[in-house]
């Protein structure tokens, strides 16, 4: 069997996430990224994931220790500390081999599906049937089995409780403000969604020297931890009467140098490019839309300076970058610790989803 | 007087521009850049310009001679060789200031209103009654007062005939390439709307080093110039049943690293980016569409590493680079001549709209 799969132990752990503004209209995009289960169906109008994804084992922000290697497995071997990651990295295709991408096509034709690259099948069944596997890591589960291309080896000393959280939001927030928008000292910064990724935006941005850094949320209990985490002032547009692109571009006179979008609501989006700097101003999407959303604005947004541009995982290359993100962890440069707002066992995970729902959880991180 | 205005004389010289790509759909927005003569009112569904602005001297892409300048003026003096441009340059200006942005505000909201900073006039009028001034430069005219900030003094040796086209469209595809995109040698290119502006990004392209530049038109006639200019292959949309940002990537496989829209349409903007490389892909906004028009696309276009900008006046920084750009042509590192496929007299100016409109004509030149 070529080089494919690594078997991850018991010592799993997940995490969860959810953008600050319109939780309830992002409902049926987050079930499918983060729900734990098996869908046997779905329901009227839940567009995002693909039929042929189910029944699936969901979850994807994780750490685990490998428990054995496929054959041709040379990268990682068992008792190695991972984290899994839902975008892989080969070193060998165009994506991987461009300084400017991490979108890594090695096995993503595979992992869409469900399946593993060398025959095309899942490592999951119950009852005789099939388990599909979601986003090339499935970590709701004890053991999983992953591409070797999708886990990233890790510091054995970090606790995988912890860094656990590098496998998707925190590394995203991170990595879109320093490899994506590339912010500079001095600069102005609006962050829309006061969730974990929009913490992490604020925190590098902080961490990058931007001078000006403005939380934007509909839930004004996220203001103190964003201002904890390095906003200088928060928003809540429901305080205005106009659109809050508006209040902001008022707020700096001619916007934001920068501006991220961290919910996945294309009229946030929107309202994240109309306030970026006229001239020169960048506007990030980072969340993820619901399967058939479209964002718009007038082409005038973009002739008169504006650059419109996205994320996926931060821009890191995974396998080469993760570990390195565990390094600044451990060398006490980040402010990972303070994003785990709740820990508790694996059975509890509704609990956690009720947190999560009713915006009192940045993340929560179960174990089995 | 404060130091505002500039006059030029009787030399002046005006050009025209049409997109390749669905004229007929953009006439309402053309007509206001680009018809001569005075509007008396405006038709039903004519959006693209304010009321305010008429009756108006229309016109802006010219070159002239300074017949007198106000008080207060010391940059330029009778007799100075001059380009108007609607993109002022103050350098004084925040957006001056800034290494990358050439939207100077000193007199925009003046030359917006067609009117003269000083005292909030125009300088034109018939039979007693105002008429009010055109993107600050109105150059369907022997005379014409500008501000000082919308002159570039360029070198009294270059032939006003020829450089006059510097004051639109080719610098701004010139510019779109070189200040905007920053095409890279070895890349991959895909213009759309091969009027002059899109042979002025294909020209770029080439100079640049592209190694593929692919040249997008509806009317096949316009592929011999295309190729002359510097397209490596040209594509019909209308030889397709599929969506052209589709064809070419099945082209490039993952679409060019660059694309550049040079005609005004929004749905023509929306394929340009989606046929931009996956993971880098940058796609530019150059053509000005209709008033009220939008642009969409799926946010996973940008999630997935394009890039969605603009552009106006290809970024130069009018006063300071258009001189530059005069220079340049007078080495000869331009193909700027071959734009020019007719002149004639101003009074022949319907004549010369006619050819536009039948997309018989890069740029009609025409003198007093």
């Amino acid at each position: 069997m070529p080089r494919e799969r690594t078997l991850l132990p018991s010592a799993l752990q997940d995490a969860y996430t959810l953008g600050g503004l319109d939780p309830e209209g992002l409902f049926p995009c987050i079930l499918g990224h983060e729900a734990a289960g098996i869908v046997e169906s779905v329901g009227e109008g839940v567009t995002s994931v693909a039929p042929g994804l189910f029944p699936c084992i969901l979850g994807h922000e994780a750490a685990g220790i490998v428990e054995s290697v496929g054959e041709g497995v040379t990268s990682v071997a068992p008792g190695d500390h991972v984290i899994p990651c839902y975008q892989a990295y080969c070193g060998e295709c165009k994506f991987c081999k461009h300084p400017e991408s991490n979108l890594c096509v090695s096995v993503r034709a595979f992992t869409g599906k469900g399946v593993m690259k060398s025959d095309g099948k899942p490592r999951f069944s119950v009852d005789g049937k099939p388990l599909f596997h979601f986003m090339g890591t499935s970590t709701f589960s004890e053991y999983t089995v992953v591409h070797e291309q999708s886990v990233a080896k890790v510091d054995p000393a970090a606790p995988l409780e912890k860094v656990c959280l590098l496998g998707c939001g925190v590394s995203t927030g991170w990595g879109a403000v320093f490899n994506t928008a590339k912010v500079k000292p001095g600069t102005s910064v609006a962050v829309f969604g006061l969730g974990a990724v929009g913490l992490a935006v604020i925190e590098a941005a902080k961490r990058a020297g931007a001078s000006r850094i403005i939380g934007v949320d509909i839930n004004p209990t996220k203001f103190a931890a964003a201002k904890e985490f390095g906003a200088t002032e928060c928003v809540n547009p429901k305080d205005h009467d106009k659109p809050i692109q508006q209040v902001i571009v008022e707020m700096t006179e001619w916007g934001c140098d920068y501006t991220f979008e961290c919910i996945g609501n294309t009229s946030v989006m929107r309202a994240a490019l109309e306030c970026a700097h006229r001239g020169w101003g960048t506007s990030v999407v980072i969340g993820v839309a619901a399967a058939g959303q479209e964002i718009s604005t007038r082409p005038f947004q973009l002739v008169t300076g504006r650059r419109w541009m996205g994320t996926a995982f931060g821009g890191y290359k995974s396998r080469v970058q993760v570990p390195d993100l565990v390094s600044e962890y451990m060398a006490g440069g980040t402010l990972l610790d303070k994003y785990i707002t709740h820990t508790m066992k694996f059975d509890d995970i509704n609990t956690a989803f009720e947190l999560l729902h009713a915006g009192e959880c940045l993340r929560c991180v179960l174990t089995f």
